[in-house]
């Protein structure tokens, strides 16, 4: 017979979920209301707002998905992407992967933009992936990649969407808060993301953001989205400023006091302070990584601050160590994935989680395991 | 500026979600840790067993959706139906509705079997539609329709749909630990539900199960299935069996926390003490109400014991008496939807919510407004 179930106090230092401190595991848990109460309904509204200073953006279709990342991804391409589209895929990791999956699933043509694993998109080869695809509708990438902790120049691959008279679907599930990710700024058009990155928020949700040129183009879809749950003209209806809500789904009212809670702590902290506060405990947790001999694998100006992808050294049991970690020392950290499993470990430092005591426990923790 | 969100104690008594049990907020509350912590895969394993337990069946494959139920709904659809099946779907409600858009989207042919709203589906209509489609390979009903409070008879339904060599698709979101619900006795081959209604857990989620006939109709898929989210493959491989999980997406590890605990208290009370409970407090609900001269939508023999669909009275405003309810009584209760917006309200009894305190409460509070 099983009992309640009383979970372990872990250090998260994976690829996320992050840690979530007690101020938003306390907001979560306040009595349930309805999803149409008018207190819930200003609730979604602050939310709204939050999101937008989080993507940096006016964008008024700025909400959360009711359901994880890979179905705010989902979310992008069903709604901007129809069967016969050609949509320019850059392929650096495995999420580059899963959009190219998503648009064959949506019946049209991926044109897939190879980059080696560890290293960022490169903004030359979609150069010319336009040139020899003008058709192409649409450009999706991967600004942080979080199967090999590098960082994509998005802001660059966004302008040249623009210029070639495409949209930009962008995946920064990794990267929102962690590094500037600066949605009006850059024009990109349709963004994803998580909460259980460095948003430090429970995992489940996916925030998204839709800019004119992506509204416009679901307002004027021939075809039906695929999918009813995240048709977006139908959870607009919901989510939107009118006064009369239609409804939807049930929205995940638990989920969304704790992802106001986790917006509100990074309102008060600040984007820029928050990305510095990103910045200096990577460089603490590199440097200390390199005193121990351990080689990061990807390129310093590649490297993202909040997820430190670092070369197994030869003869070590990867799958032993991680074990180790999280019985002696209650540490999690994340494995290789896809082509880099066991060659890689991921080490996140991710919201809560970048905290200077985490890297000073992460470090002592690896010293004394790898001996 | 926003500050911290402190929702209001209400009492839920609408089409859910219900009343969420303190000890169930606890346990959602408490620290997150990874998705693949063996830990958490133990949890996983606990929560498939009890979730078996809810919809009796032996099933494998019985899993909870990491989204609401539209989303549940949506997984059953998209996997079992392909492009140009033929699918009979009973529509008596809202949500016949919602099973029509699903089946559209997958490019079938939806073969609609109507009956009023606040009548149950018809099994002599749907014998017929099968005599007129005998290449129909699926039919998919609403068990509860929450929009009308109306029970159909999934027993008959199911063996209407084996005999006539089609699959069954349930919509058993409001009747799972309602009424009875037997999986493996009545056959039904694939079944959704939510967590928000009568596990009264916090809405989010959405269990699903699928029997031996639909698992190898997903197995001998030709074309892949249109959604990456919620293609059945790949999740099974992530809460599958098998001593290697693959990753497929973040579970929302918390959610999943307050969804074992609600199980467990489901366990501890047992089905059929939580049926009664269900039946007996719907009968003091009923009385009440009739002998405030308020008069029940739907025939005795239909009625849902956890969701109570009630006529306004003539010259009653609707949406002024569940204000005042609201504001002056915490008490929230179901507006009519669709066709009966206006017309009925819905007086959910669900779960937690169905409480002979909250009978009182609700009679009282209703006597008080109505004068």
């Amino acid at each position: 017979m099983s009992s309640s179930f009383i979970p372990p106090h872990r250090i998260l230092m994976g690829p996320g979920p992050s840690d979530v401190s007690q101020r938003v595991l306390d907001a979560l848990a306040r009595p349930t209301i309805g999803h149409l109460d008018p207190e819930f309904v200003k609730l979604m509204d602050e939310i709204k707002g939050l999101l937008q200073y989080a993507f940096q953006t006016e964008n008024a279709l700025t909400l959360p998905i009711s359901a994880p990342g890979s179905a705010g991804m989902e979310a992008c391409f069903v709604n901007l992407v129809s069967p016969r589209d050609t949509v320019i895929v850059c392929q650096n990791g495995v999420f580059g992967g899963r959009m190219k999956e998503n648009v064959e699933r949506c019946g049209a043509t991926a044109i897939i933009v190879e980059d080696a694993w560890g290293e960022p998109v490169s903004v030359d080869k979609v150069a010319q992936a336009f040139e020899q695809n003008p058709d192409a509708s649409i450009l999706a990438f991967v600004h942080a990649e979080t199967s090999t902790g590098v960082l994509s120049d998005a802001e660059a691959l966004c302008a040249l969407a623009t210029k070639n008279g495409a949209l930009s679907i962008v995946d920064a599930v990794t990267s929102l808060a962690g590094v500037p990710l600066k949605v009006d700024e850059w024009g990109a058009d349709a963004v994803y993301s998580g909460t259980q990155k460095c948003l430090s928020c429970v995992p489940g949700i996916s925030p998204v953001t839709f800019g004119p040129r992506a509204v416009e183009k679901i307002n004027n879809r021939k075809t039906k989205v695929q999918s009813w749950f995240l048709d977006m003209q139908l959870v607009m209806a919901y989510w939107g400023g009118s006064a009369k809500r239609a409804y939807h789904h049930t929205a995940p009212v638990n989920n969304l006091y704790a992802l106001h809670e986790s917006l509100l702590m990074l309102r008060e902290e600040g984007l820029e302070q928050a990305h510095l506060r990103h910045r200096r405990n990577h460089d603490a947790l590199v440097s200390g990584l390199e005193d121990m001999g351990l080689s990061m694998a990807v390129a310093p100006e590649y490297r993202l601050p909040q997820l430190n992808a670092v070369n197994i050294p030869e003869g070590v049991d990867d799958a032993a160590v991680r074990a180790t970690l999280l019985s002696d020392f209650d540490l999690e950290i994340g494995a290789g994935l896809g082509a880099l499993a066991g060659k890689t470990w991921r080490i996140g430092l991710m919201g809560e989680s970048s905290r200077e005591e985490n890297v000073s426990t992460c470090l002592a923790a690896l010293k004394s395991v790898l001996g």
